[in-house]
């Protein structure tokens, strides 16, 4: 495969499809991808990802779309895959600057509405409801959905017809043999497809180190009647992701198979429900589903509470819950609940802490063997591989480790290593029937947005907060009178984040005389260069605290002239 | 099962023997639990816990032993079941202030002796080396050490015999029948001290949610044969946990199958593996063993480097070879690196990060199927309380969520639900053959180590820290004239952590207005109470951040007075 050497990013002679990812790789999330012929562009998916450990106080990651931007005359679409966030998350800001129509199916169309609407955007923005099987035309680009499972709706994989031939791309997937609403993966349209000829296969590639294949959504109903049938007697609340309405649907069904009501909790769950109940994705057993101010006209038995925060996360409304701040479920001794999900890399902790404090106030925690995956395992790669039989793979969806294992899958599939390519988040793969290669390089680094802030975080600002969250700091501040120097206030030092002043005055007076010793020193030079000065008041500062403490807080000097 | 239920506490009544765990509940760490009977106290493990995310820039935490320090009189010394940080890593911190002995298994105590050195306390701290199948009497206790297995050599059990009855303490173990170095568990003796009565079992909670076994560790040396057979002409390295001595023996075994050198890189693996081979717990065969220097010597299919960083430490050596900042390695296109080890919660995405860096370097990184798990799983548990039929089970060694789960797992064989004690650090456990109860309560709070600090960061601390970093700060510095309360220079804004100031001058210019009237505002009241004039900046410059940003920067007013 074509790892990432530089000397191949220079050949611009090829004639062919331009593939340009602006996120998606080195991670799992941010999915966002132009496809680019002659005057034509179209951008399949445009997700957001969440901040790393080390993006402190950002709320959210956007793409950068300066590419499109400049090239704003062709882009012709957005073609979206599925409602999940990490693939239409950046809309509402992305749309501000490259305003184009969206093209999605039904339901991934009605959960961008309600996120449009949060926005404002609603109004200004076109949108378009394709069935699956049913084609668009957008410039030289014709877009074919196809019908996919996934761990939402509605999913679709896209075959995308060019001059150059044909760009299979399968958005997230697996294949459910079995699924609770609609039918299987069109794997017949896939086949036939592949019968036609593909040039290349962009392909998810979260799952593709797990052996097997991936089970059918259906077990888990299976598991929640077997849930019910050992709790009859107990309230039963279940936590899982929102937009999984395939797994919310069997959720009812068990409760109705009971006898049980159903509330709905959590912000994105009431969202969700309510648009998926709206489309019709969701059947809801007249007078089955209650206001949660109902809940104490129904015994235990009768219940069946389903909530957000299956990832732990603090403000979601399982861990209200657990952190007895929930102003209307107060968990009690004999309540089950179920976390109908596993925990994605990153939120184990959280996760785990949920458990603890629900089991603390005597609830019973089922949390194991109650959720299968959204996406294809490795047999489930290889069957795609082998109905399209496509010249190029490119794998997507995944960090680095996840590409490069499905690049030993796909060679193992046959497909020849310099046909593989692993790129990165901007690199410009060209393509047509007779080559392949890089041939450039377009803005691709992740914007952090921070509240209102756009892009105004940058790495000094997060160095500086990273800095501050390990060790606190220090402020020095002085006042000097203009022209003759002489210390007119201060030293007054002020500290956060270091130590509980009250119990380290002694560590504090010592401070303020290293800082006074360093002062004079610099003022009986008649040094009067405050930058120089602040430097001084830095450095003995910063030896005389670590010697102390082996602490590095932030020293800030502030000079004032009076 | 008796849960946290507070009128529990209040029962005094009972003669027996109090088992009193000062850490290692509500979490996997910082294992340390007294007994005491009369005048007698033993102390089992004196571990440390590392920091939850939340304890920004804490390095390690450390038990509350006032309790011991109270009862100094009492405490006859610590029996450590072994060398993990977790049962040993507050000894240098508590010997301080609790100086008794140390009874511990050999290597065990060669582990210590490292850690005592390098705390300089190794003179003033008396240690004994005790063997499987020896007792000691400490004050009214005889204690005997039981052969155990455990991803570390020489881990025991604890038999402790109380004039109350026998208290049985697992340590940390596994059952494995054909392990690397020594014999497996010494499953005869347990029988016959379960034969004998045993009163209370304390028992390792760490696997319990996993069903099944737990490998043999001699597995793994499969699976490293199989993958050095594989990579014949690649430089293998391999990362694991230092104290693993029994793995690190196992890479050993494969590399000498296969004529190739040794390399030890890693602080604590150097440490550690010079202790095993000291004391005999590593055989490596002569002339094997070369320096990091010479590597340059010997070409990649002579070569076996054994390392650090396993869990994505970021100082760690695999992680700098991952980062390209490792003095002595260069990773190449080519090299295999085996992870041997599972990540701890907490550890995914670090150990994710170091995988997708050796990747990016062309390293083949194998990291699936090449690791056992040192503790006990459901069958394992369950044999030991089979063996031991305990009256009083004590599940330790646990967040609440394993707790519960042993607990139920106890109640399946047979021990009634009133005899399982679900403690938390600091609850006091009196137990006698005719009655139990937690008969009260003493200070298990973990002390937050920060650098050289011992407990002088506490809530506000961290509250700041956590503010810091989120959102970073402004600070508003303003000199007034003495008396007149004129505004003599400033005010100056300085923020750090919040925008990159270049880019937001307007923002802060505003700011600075803000400031001014809120100022003017106070001073034309002839408002001279500095409380109340800082309180004013502080909430109308929050406010309008808040407008602008949708962010919450903390906010310090500085008044100087000239």
């Amino acid at each position: 495969m074509k790892e990432k050497e530089k000397n191949n990013k220079k050949q611009t002679d090829i004639k062919g499809v331009k593939i340009i990812p602006l996120g998606g790789l080195e991670q799992i999330g941010m999915n966002i991808t132009a496809i680019e012929y002659e005057d034509s562009i179209i951008v399949i998916d445009c997700g957001l990802s969440f901040p790393e450990d080390e993006m402190l106080g950002i709320d959210l990651v956007i793409p950068d779309v300066t590419y499109l931007k400049e090239n704003i005359d062709k882009v012709k679409g957005f073609i979206i895959t599925h409602g999940h966030e990490d693939h239409i998350g950046s809309l509402p800001y992305v749309l501000r600057d490259i305003n184009v129509p969206i093209y999605a199916t039904r339901l991934t169309i009605g959960i961008i509405e309600n996120k449009l609407k949060e926005h404002n955007l609603l109004k200004n923005t076109k949108r378009k409801v394709i069935k699956y099987g049913q084609s668009i035309n957008l410039g030289c680009f014709r877009i074919e959905f196809i019908r996919a499972n996934h761990s939402i709706a509605d999913a679709a994989m896209l075959a995308i017809y060019t001059p150059a031939g044909i760009i299979f791309h399968t958005g997230d997937f697996k294949v459910d043999y079995t699924p609770v609403f609609g039918e299987p993966i069109d794997l017949q349209r896939i086949g036939e497809i592949g019968k036609k000829g593909v040039m290349a296969l962009l392909c998810d590639s979260t799952n593709v180190e797990r052996p097997g294949y991936t089970m059918s959504e259906s077990t888990v109903g299976k598991t929640f009647d077997s849930i019910f049938t050992d709790y009859v007697k107990q309230r039963i609340i279940v936590a899982t992701f929102a937009s999984n309405v395939d797994r919310v649907q069997q959720i009812i069904n068990s409760a109705a198979k009971f006898g049980r009501k159903i509330v709905i909790e959590g912000r994105s769950m009431v969202n969700i429900m309510t648009t998926a109940m709206e489309l019709g994705y969701i059947k809801m057993p007249e007078n089955m589903l209650i206001d949660i101010e109902m809940m104490k006209n129904y015994t235990d038995d009768q219940l069946v509470l389903i909530t957000t925060g299956s990832q732990g996360e603090s403000m979601a409304a399982l861990s209200r819950m657990a952190a007895s701040i929930h102003k209307k479920v107060t968990i009690k001794p004999g309540d089950v609940v179920i976390l109908s999900s596993t925990p994605i890399p990153g939120n184990e902790k959280a996760v785990s802490k949920v458990i603890n404090d629900l089991s603390m106030k005597g609830a019973k925690v089922i949390y194991q063997d109650t959720h299968v995956s959204g996406h294809a395992c490795q047999e489930e790669i290889k069957l795609i591989y082998t109905l399209l039989k496509p010249k190029y793979a490119v794998p997507v969806h995944g960090e680095y480790k996840h590409l490069i294992r499905h690049a030993e899958l796909a060679q193992t599939l046959g497909i020849p290593k310099e046909n593989i390519f692993l790129l990165s988040s901007g690199d410009v793969l060209t393509l047509s029937d007779e080559k392949a290669a890089i041939t450039g390089e377009v803005p691709a680094q992740g914007i952090l947005v921070d509240g209102l802030g756009v892009g105004d975080v940058g790495n000094i600002v997060l160095r500086d907060r990273q800095l501050l969250s390990e060790n606190g700091l220090i402020i020095v501040v002085v006042s000097l009178e203009r022209y003759s120097n002489q210390v007119l206030a201060g030293p007054d030092i002020v500290s956060r984040g270091f130590v509980y002043v009250r119990e380290s005055e002694n560590l504090m007076e010592e401070a303020r005389d290293v800082v006074e010793k360093a002062l004079e020193k610099c003022l009986s030079r008649n040094n009067t260069d405050w930058g120089k000065m602040k430097t001084e008041i830095k450095d003995s500062l910063n030896d005389f605290i670590w010697k102390k403490t082996k602490r590095n807080p932030m020293i800030l000097p502030i000079i004032m002239e009076v």
